[in-house]
């Protein structure tokens, strides 16, 4: 249509993980945490009085932030709430990148990365992260914004946290490092203490996965004071709406209810991995709530059609490294016993 | 800071109205509905399950553009929810306008559209309302995006419809009329069925004021499919979550509630205007849920500022055409008395 920049015309927009409308099946296709959110937060959700949805919200969502840097040890000014994590990625492409100033990243990762820059119109600097020089390749490549997702999605590990404090400190003064944090509750250590040590790095983090609010649309940044104030200028006057600042603060504030779901599905992460490898599939440690499991006797398009067909929905990526692997989300011990036998199954059939 | 793109680090970001945390004031500055949002929206809010917060949200907001669709006799596939009216603002700024596809509006309108040109560094073209030939200086501007308020912001007035429908033909194949709606819910008329007239029309509206979902961020727009589908490629992927779904979707089906609200509102909009030109103000008519009142005999900020001091908040704009008037929303029957009768005091004070 021709109202449109070119670029927008030229673009695809982002593919959002297929949302079965049908019950008695097993989702696993969008690694959603499998538990619901803390009791706290639907008394919180139910609690909410008139006068907070008649009336703006906190524009910068003091209520959470305050509770948000108690649980984080850091001070209530260097926290963001954004509507999603999806939105302050949004936010920094908008706020760091143009025509002339690119955006970095590791490949295969989130594929937001790219819709992003197409929206922006800005360069895309796309390193191999299979090369064992990735991460020297994005310091050498000195974009205004080098995004770092950690744990990777979909290839769910860890870079040393101290691989990442070293791209911040060769990007120093030139660019500015995000570390994409949205899967970290799951993994070993996590990098929120680099937002002391480098005025270039932010950290976002979701309560998406973590906290099982995905349906909320809540996530936030943590960085120094300057950034903090550069990406409030960029944002929506009020990004979050009066009850996910409710329910957010319900769900951080539970820390003991956090931690016993990941430890939760952190075992079962554990029991999937050794499951899938007995049956053949090739399939990384990973750091995150979903496993990449590649297929080594069957092509993974066609395990996946059947699993769909068998009302087990996983995601496939038809894209370069990806195309012979599935991405399986963590689920209840029941719904993983489904996918397991279903798998098993189809793995043995005409063999 | 060095970090950002230079349009960002110049700018100024949008000031929202002030929240005040006393309780025992009269807060008339932001344009809120003074009354609760219909019960059916409570109850849906409570009533969330767990699920819902869990997993994502529809992508699309089908079940609000289901609902929506049958009260706005358009079909679903024509509704773009998103974040709050100021979202679809901001993503139609990034889908049409660029360095060398320029924004236009006449001002003094919305303070926010300026900002969004700001942060996507595009060219604004911005006429003088008070111009006779106005709409025809935004016809031959030709831009890439024109933004008519309408009612307007804080004007009160509403252009009239085939004025619009004239500009959206000089402009069809040339650029976009975006017509933000905020406050069409207080008004005589609405553009809604030009989507059906022009390709080049989109239709802005809001949950904010008119349904007192201020706190939910819940705004769509209305458009031909075309249009539509361009911008969800600039959207977030999840824009609206899964509560705001619920109260938006309950908010719109309760027709009855929501008429006789807007009625109440209108009533006393006529009695507040009455009696604030009883006090030697000039009021223009309003077709909003606000008015703008020129102070005739002392300096409408002493005004404001006294009116604050009492307890009493309204909205002040130190801007051209804007300087000598408040904007003062239209509160329940007991806020307008307060407001009236603090405003006597200071009016007669010392004089």
């Amino acid at each position: 249509m021709a109202y449109f920049r070119d670029n927008i015309a030229r673009m695809s927009g982002y593919t959002p993980g297929f949302q079965p409308k049908q019950t008695n099946i097993v989702k696993l296709n969008t690694n959603e945490n499998p538990y619901p959110p803390s009791p706290a937060v639907l008394e919180a959700v139910a609690a909410t009085p008139a006068d907070a949805l008649r009336r703006y919200p906190e524009p910068m969502g003091e209520s959470f932030a305050n509770t948000a840097a108690g649980v984080l040890s850091v001070k209530p000014e260097w926290i963001l709430p954004t509507n999603g994590g999806d939105d302050l990625l949004n936010i920094c492409v908008r706020a760091f990148c143009d025509a002339s100033r690119p955006v970095a990243f590791a490949e295969p990762t989130y594929s937001l990365y790219p819709v992003l820059a197409a929206i922006q119109d800005c360069p895309v600097i796309a390193v191999d992260r299979a090369a064992p020089d990735a991460m020297e390749q994005l310091a050498n490549a000195k974009a205004a914004l080098t995004i770092v997702c950690n744990p990777n999605a979909p290839t769910c590990e860890l870079t040393p946290i101290e691989a990442v404090a070293a791209l911040a400190k060769r990007l120093a003064g030139k660019g500015v490092v995000l570390i994409d944090e949205a899967y970290v509750d799951y993994a070993e250590d996590n990098a929120l203490r680099l937002v002391e040590r480098f005025d270039n790095v932010i950290v976002l983090r979701s309560m998406s996965k973590g906290y099982s609010l995905a349906g909320m649309r809540f996530g936030f940044g943590v960085a120094c004071p300057p950034l903090i104030e550069g990406l409030a200028k960029v944002r929506d006057s009020y990004p979050v709406d009066a009850v996910a600042l409710r329910a957010a603060s319900a769900a951080i504030a539970d820390q003991a209810y956090f931690k016993s779901n990941i430890e939760k599905i952190k075992s079962e992460r554990t029991r999937l991995t050794a499951a899938l490898r007995a049956m053949g599939l090739s399939v990384p440690d990973s750091q995150t709530n979903f496993v990449l499991a590649r297929c080594m006797t069957k092509p993974a398009e066609a395990v996946y059609k059947a699993l769909s067909e068998a009302g087990i929905f996983v995601r496939y990526f038809k894209l370069p490294q990806l195309e012979d692997k599935l991405r399986i989300t963590v689920g209840t011990p029941e719904q993983n016993d489904r996918l397991l036998a279903t798998l098993k199954a189809i793995l043995t059939k005409d063999r």
